[in-house]
């Protein structure tokens, strides 16, 4: 077998990309500008271009045995990107021309479906079969693992529990043009959107009332209530109560072994899991209470969307062509 | 290969076992009560004596290949049954003493997960590799399909669909003793608690008038609906519109190929069909919206049960014996 992937993560700003072992060690990596090229043809070029120098710098020509890629909307399945919003090139055949440009079978999944990959094989989910990979970012994303297998469900695109519905009436707008998601809530973006509702509400004095209110991020949010301030906190235990309700939710779904939490907004610490825990528990069908763990992704942040879209590389199959289930 | 199977059904009423060749035919049924032994070894030597006359009957001795068992809380990892509320054993070895009992390989499941098994053996959902079956009875089970297998989670026990809250703030309690289940509306009981609920509120004259109110049942409900009467209707309305909103949310977890309906509330037809599809595309996220496909069981009712539990049997195996995952 040979002994490296490529992967590659291609996010709207950025595409980053890195030659990996077999026990999650990113040798090198590098990145170019996702925005640059409005034609994909001429992205990918520059992406071949770049990613062989760092081939050639490494030795590891003809050692790559495949290629992963993580990438907003990819489909597993067709090897398709569609209707990506934050991507220059709206519906691109993904896989196919990144194979055909390298002559190295590709597979591609989303960013999300990805990290659950990289928890799998190199980080905090070695060796589980069940769980489930929650991405507290900008946005909520998911990746789903039952049976040791990610869940693409029937078109590939399944494991979108950011948009799991946990307002029913009056809920926040959404995204994806609906109202109430999770996403609307428990990403960082949903925590500044607490702040700005907690600050127009409530009269108490906060930290938070210095700051221009449509300018407040989660990170500001998190400094002031490390400070103590009320408002901050009670932000806090509000995005970790909705948190832990809709996991109750997905835990009579799956009954995972493991949540997986990554991103920004995970590493909060007991700001956020302490409410989070309280209400999984609180609201947690008998059978299942106190059952699944909790657990924060091992993986470095600056390396975890590259091993990742990597883990997908061990099993980018050759000649792999766009086919629909 | 064995010819048959047996199928066994354990209900809190009656326990229904039946022979099943390869084609899903029902060669010979037979039933036992389940309540009439408080001792679980007494109803095991009642049910080998049945069961033994009509496998003998049948000529059917040295072929049966398995059984399987589907039964409230059975476990299909331990092989137990837990905590069943509805049956006069708590916990009880399932799997182990009726194997020990027939000298044949048993496996065991919930009932809904068997109903699952059974669509996807003989039923509706023939060749289907990704689908949730939700039964609309007493109350509301589901058995979930991934990659062509039933999904059990960590523990053996996933798939609780008529546990997600559905109803966050003020909703009816459920009998597993939260509030807001889905049962606790879109089940016959819920049918009958929902036109107690809108005979109360409402001031409209309606058939359903006519009755004790505490005796009303979804067939009640029904029959009305059918005569035209607009509140038994707006009941089928909003009860299709929870399951429908529900089923969206099921379906960003496991992007299913289709939902396959099973149980009395199921043979409404239109009356819950289509408030469950308006519901359903009206708030579905966009990149599912109108894929899932809504087909109704194929099963006969009367032996439905004993199919499930059947398509088990096939996939028992010798000396199985309760394991932890």
């Amino acid at each position: 077998m040979k002994p490296y992937v490529l992967g590659i993560d291609i996010g709207g700003t950025n595409t980053v990309f890195g030659i990996v072992d077999a026990r999650g060690n990113v040798i090198a990596s590098s990145s170019i500008k996702t925005g640059k090229h409005a034609d994909f043809n001429d992205y990918l070029d520059e992406l071949y271009s770049e990613a062989s120098h760092l081939i050639e710098a490494n030795e590891a020509t003809d050692k790559i045995q495949g290629i992963g890629i993580g990438a907003p909307n990819a489909n597993y399945y067709t090897g398709e990107i569609n209707n990506a919003a934050n991507l220059p090139w709206k519906d691109v055949k993904l896989a196919q021309l990144v194979s055909e440009k390298f002559g190295i079978p590709v597979a591609v999944t989303n960013d999300a479906n990805a990290a659950a990959l990289g928890e799998m094989t190199y980080g905090a989910a070695r060796g589980l079969k069940d769980f489930i990979m929650i991405t507290l970012g900008t946005g909520v994303g998911s990746g789903i693992v039952i049976n040791g297998q990610v869940v693409y469900g029937h078109d590939g695109l399944a494991g979108e529990l950011g948009h799991l519905i946990i307002k029913r009436n009056n809920g926040r707008l959404c995204g994806c043009g609906r109202t109430g998601c999770l996403e609307a809530y428990c990403s960082a973006t949903g925590v500044a959107r607490s702040a700005r509702e907690f600050l127009e509400i409530r009269t108490e004095p906060s930290i938070l009332r210095n700051l221009p209110i449509e300018e407040i991020t989660s990170k500001d949010v998190y400094d002031a209530a490390i400070q103590g301030d009320q408002i901050a906190k009670d932000i806090f235990n509000y995005t970790g109560t909705l948190l832990g309700e809709a996991m109750a939710d997905m835990t009579v779904f799956s009954s995972p072994e493991a949540f997986i939490l990554f991103g920004g907004l995970a590493k909060s610490g007991e700001l956020l899991l302490r409410p989070m825990r309280e209400a999984m528990d609180r609201t947690m069908l008998s059978a299942f209470k106190g059952k699944p763990k909790i657990i924060l992704s091992e993986l470095k942040e600056a390396d975890a969307a590259v091993l990742g879209a990597s883990a997908l590389g061990w099993e980018a199959k050759p000649l792999q062509t766009p086919a629909a289930q």
